[in-house]
């Protein structure tokens, strides 16, 4: 059970889901923030962005987090959950080019603190054909991930155990993207 | 040196300024978000609210957003600076409120990883007089540092050492807050 009183069902609203609902006013600038950084203009596709996000929550232990950004990168990636789930058990030997593999060690930087992102992670990032914004953005997308996922977990939202749980998330963040209205 | 290049000169727009000139798409619900949760409708003042965003990123160790928050702290707390001075020394013999202190605390404990706001240091800050709103917005200030200093950090920004270089921005928020134009 939450920390707090969502004042509602929290197996209906498990995760994030219940905390939006509970205070609208700070939830309009976080799915805006979400959807600019996964899903807006960027020379990285929304797939990429959600593995970033996926991976971030993974190494944070945000289970709710991780199995939510995992569906919704495995629905929009070619090679679906077998990728992900590759670059879960093994980020230095996944089949992903080398620059998603450079941007996604610059994240597990950040994700620590954003002082262990060093010039030579950066350098090594460009050389593999990052832009500056592909840069931006996967720091900041990491960033965020640092605070969605202690958002979720401190204030002990649920977690569900079952796939099944994350699949209505699914369809609608790959159809409608974070900003669409909530039912 | 900022990692990437910002199209700007640094040392006007140092810490979050250069970043949120690069990205405005990015800038915009990032400031709402700081807007709501710092000055926005609430029973916590700006300046305790500051205090929890400037004690998170001492604690971070992300030199240009605690000195900017201590000083807009500093500015709208009656007690002003030497409140802040304390805090940041030992917040268990700071002259705050109980309620405070007890939400420093779970602000601290968020920092580290969501899941180590324990149940006692929820039901204490409810014992001392603390709100489920107010619990609620610590945890999404803390987190949303843990975002900001990323940020800042990860993306090797300048923080001047001069504290002159953190009044401007002072007064900018105290008068206007975070949503105003920047010039």
């Amino acid at each position: 059970m939450a920390h707090i009183d969502l004042g509602l069902d929290e197996n209906s609203f498990p995760g994030i889901q219940g905390l939006l609902r509970y205070r609208p006013e700070t939830a309009r600038p976080l799915m805006m923030l979400a959807e600019v950084l996964l899903r807006g203009p960027s020379t990285l596709t929304p797939g990429e962005r959600e593995l970033i996000a996926a991976y971030v929550s993974e190494l944070n232990d945000c289970a709710y987090c991780a199995r939510s950004h995992a569906a919704f990168a495995a629905a929009q990636l070619p090679e679906g959950v077998r990728l992900v789930d590759e670059v879960r058990a093994d980020l230095e030997t996944a089949p992903i080019t080398a620059k998603l593999r450079s941007l996604l060690r610059i994240a597990a930087a950040v994700r620590e603190d954003g002082r262990n992102v060093t010039a030579w992670l950066v350098a090594d990032a460009r050389t593999e054909g990052a832009t500056d914004q592909e840069i931006h953005d996967t720091v900041l997308i990491a960033a965020a991930f640092a605070m969605f996922n202690r958002y979720v977990d401190g204030l002990g939202t649920l977690a569900p155990d079952s796939p099944d749980a994350y699949l209505h998330g699914v369809h609608r963040i790959v159809k409608d993207g974070y900003l669409a209205p909530r039912e």
